[in-house]
């Protein structure tokens, strides 16, 4: 049996691959079950009669994705951000990280990051645990019942990490496999990617096992790449043989091909790494807040669009203090024109078109055909609210969406579609 | 008949003159009238039985001042951000401040600014208005009628600028006097205040007639200086004999000595100018956002700390898109961190509580005993919401203080009190 066609009436943003920005005011977004059907001027003929979701004057645009974020560190974003990478990661991060052994705790503060996910304008999200499978599966039993989609991945960590954080290698597999074979079909929105936090933290033996275990389940896999000075010259001591960061992934098969995969960060990333992550279509979580307030620096966005890497947006709470991919994209914006004014004075900005089809489509398109009202793509839809924006003259719908995106952000999301059904 | 003694009760923090935070948890603060008496842990003996205002588990910090925004650019506030400083001030702020000759469209623009100002953490501010008196005095109006304290400048303009939107340098200087003398005396809260827009924009002869003016009245000044480097260019041609941007408004005597001034941005003023700067005592309204936006760049807010300068927080809407000092506030940490990364190593970046500290104490000097606890400062106080952020572990007073600049910010703020009186 076909399911229904269903219609949502109001002024509508999305992005084309291109990245060009198409609205439509008081238009008519056509979809049936979880496909678009179109969007259009005037509901055409063969529609007339269908249920109509009316948001006149309200903003309609695709559902949101975050391509990076930390949901054990939620609990502490915006605190302790005067400290660098390094130095936050063992004072705050790992300390915090290491509570979610009690599930007590770990149901607290995950039914807080999920809640909060789900008031905002994220609708799909690819999400770091921490090393232990019950709180993990905890975490995804949280997010299939909110409605939302995402991968999660309970974290491995074998080296370099406190005595209450760390895993033999032995364990950590075994850990991982069991955990990949109880959730890997149990949910129907949220599915296990394998996480090795990142090569400081993950000895070789762990990586060529979880290799294993990625071909065995073909799951995806996401990890940090580049995203500190300091950091990229202590890979350089662990892994000497490798020729950059990303090929000391690349050595163990982690490193996309067949294998899809989210890197975030890429602030530092060399010619070579940047041609293997084009060559083996890994995708770029840019996290520009996190980059800023870990005084990590700001990776260039413009290149990896120019060279049309795969690129989404990120918010890496709890580097980034903000769990709103709104506004990831101004962020992205703002430290895109820093990035002119103080390292590449050739390399133009960001605009908002570009911005809002990072968080959109590109950061969507890791999900499918996610991220756009284009036809065939998957219905996430957000219907934003931003009449509390008083303003003395009359503005235009693409107008209204930058204002939205600079002003309002997660709260000025009123309703919310995921995967054809509305959460909110 | 001296006024009574009261008490807000709550989590209190505050800066000292050493921009040292101060915070005491569910302490007393005592005022009488427009004058803060202290802060305590527990109430004195004589303070037995005076009216407490219980905000119990709510964070109680000074009013915030905005030493730098534009009035007129609030209707178009997070609109046409990809453009940079002069393409952006010809295309979009000349042609939106030219509509405020209207009076009908300069009421409603400017109660949507007041409304906003006054919802939010801004206790006092130092605002551009445009080169309209009738449109400037109507905003004054609005402002008094507010609650709020605030300078207020009628903006002159007699060069550079398009033709519904320039004064002769007569015209200019008479309507500027008339101006004075009307509103000089007029409000409780607000004052007058000279504007010269930029050294690009005022010919020599208004700049020598508004150090006239300024003498007669004992006015303060404000301005911009060396916001942007085409900027700077530009002013060094208008006026060759300029050693620096600064000293182009020294040779006209309006850059501070006995004149209290308040120059915006100061991203590129060479060691001369804030040598100048620090001898004059001139105010910089740092504006981070704003520099943002624009492409300007970053101004070296730790090296004027470190040089004893005079510095506040400016919004500079709608160059920044929010109206908040609490995003300035991390909006300058945040810059600060990119400052370190790409320009000077050697520079650290700003803490939190610098920053809390330029948002109260620095900017609130400016008026007077304002923008901290201290015995004897005047009574400006907000009550903070967080209740709205949830987590799952204790926090201390500073940490609820860190979360709430970078999670909350104006829509948290819950109760006001300007000058004594509650507002809010």
């Amino acid at each position: 049996m076909k399911e229904e066609v269903k219609v949502l009436k109001g002024d509508i943003c999305y992005s084309d691959k291109d990245r060009k920005l198409i609205t439509v005011a008081d238009g008519y977004l056509v979809y049936q079950g979880n496909q678009i059907l179109g969007v259009y001027e005037a509901l055409p003929i063969e529609y007339q009669g269908v249920p109509i979701s009316d948001y006149t004057n309200k903003l309609i645009i695709p559902g949101l994705t975050d391509l990076h974020v930390h949901a054990p560190q939620y609990g502490f974003r915006g605190l302790q951000m005067d400290l660098e990478l390094l130095e936050w990661l063992n004072t705050t991060t790992f300390v915090e990280e290491a509570k979610y052994q009690d599930l007590e705790y770990a149901k607290k503060a995950y039914t807080q990051f999920v809640n909060d996910l789900q008031k905002g304008g994220t609708t799909r999200a690819c999400i770091f645990g921490t090393i232990h499978s019950e709180a993990t599966k905890m975490l995804m039993e949280l997010l299939d019942e909110s409605g939302l989609v995402a991968y999660v991945g309970k974290v491995n960590m074998t080296r370099n990490s406190p005595d209450n954080l760390r895993e033999t290698a032995e364990q950590s597999l075994r850990d991982t496999k069991q955990w990949v074979q109880e959730v890997g079909d149990k949910y129907t929105h949220v599915k296990p990617i394998l996480t090795p936090r990142f090569i400081p933290s993950c000895d070789e033996e762990t990586l060529h096992g979880l290799k294993a275990i990625q071909e065995e389940y073909k799951l995806p896999v996401q990890s940090h790449l580049s995203e500190n000075r300091d950091e990229i010259r202590w890979v350089k001591e662990l892994v000497p043989a490798s020729t950059c960061y990303g090929d000391a992934y690349a050595r163990t098969g982690l490193f996309g091909d067949e294998v899809p995969t989210i890197m975030a960060h890429c602030v530092y990333s060399t010619e070579e790494e940047i041609e293997m992550m084009k060559d083996r279509g890994v995708y770029v979580a840019h996290c520009p807040q996190s980059n800023t307030n870990l005084s990590s620096g700001i990776a260039p966005a413009r290149l990896y669009l120019d060279k049309e890497l795969k690129i989404g947006l990120g918010t890496d709470v709890a580097g980034g203090a903000n769990l709103s991919i709104f506004r990831a994209m101004t962020d992205g914006i703002q430290v895109s024109k820093l990035y002119k004014v103080y390292v590449q004075p050739d390399q133009k900005p960001l605009t908002m078109e570009e911005a809002f089809y990072l968080g959109t489509y590109g950061g969507g398109s890791f999900f499918g055909k996610v991220g756009s009202f284009l036809p065939g793509f998957e219905m996430d839809a957000l219907v934003l609210d931003e009449s509390d924006i008083p303003h003395p003259q009359e503005l235009t719908v693409k107008e209204r969406l930058e204002r939205f995106l600079y002003l309002s952000g997660d709260p000025g999301v009123k309703h919310k579609y995921v995967a054809g059904k509305q959460i909110r």
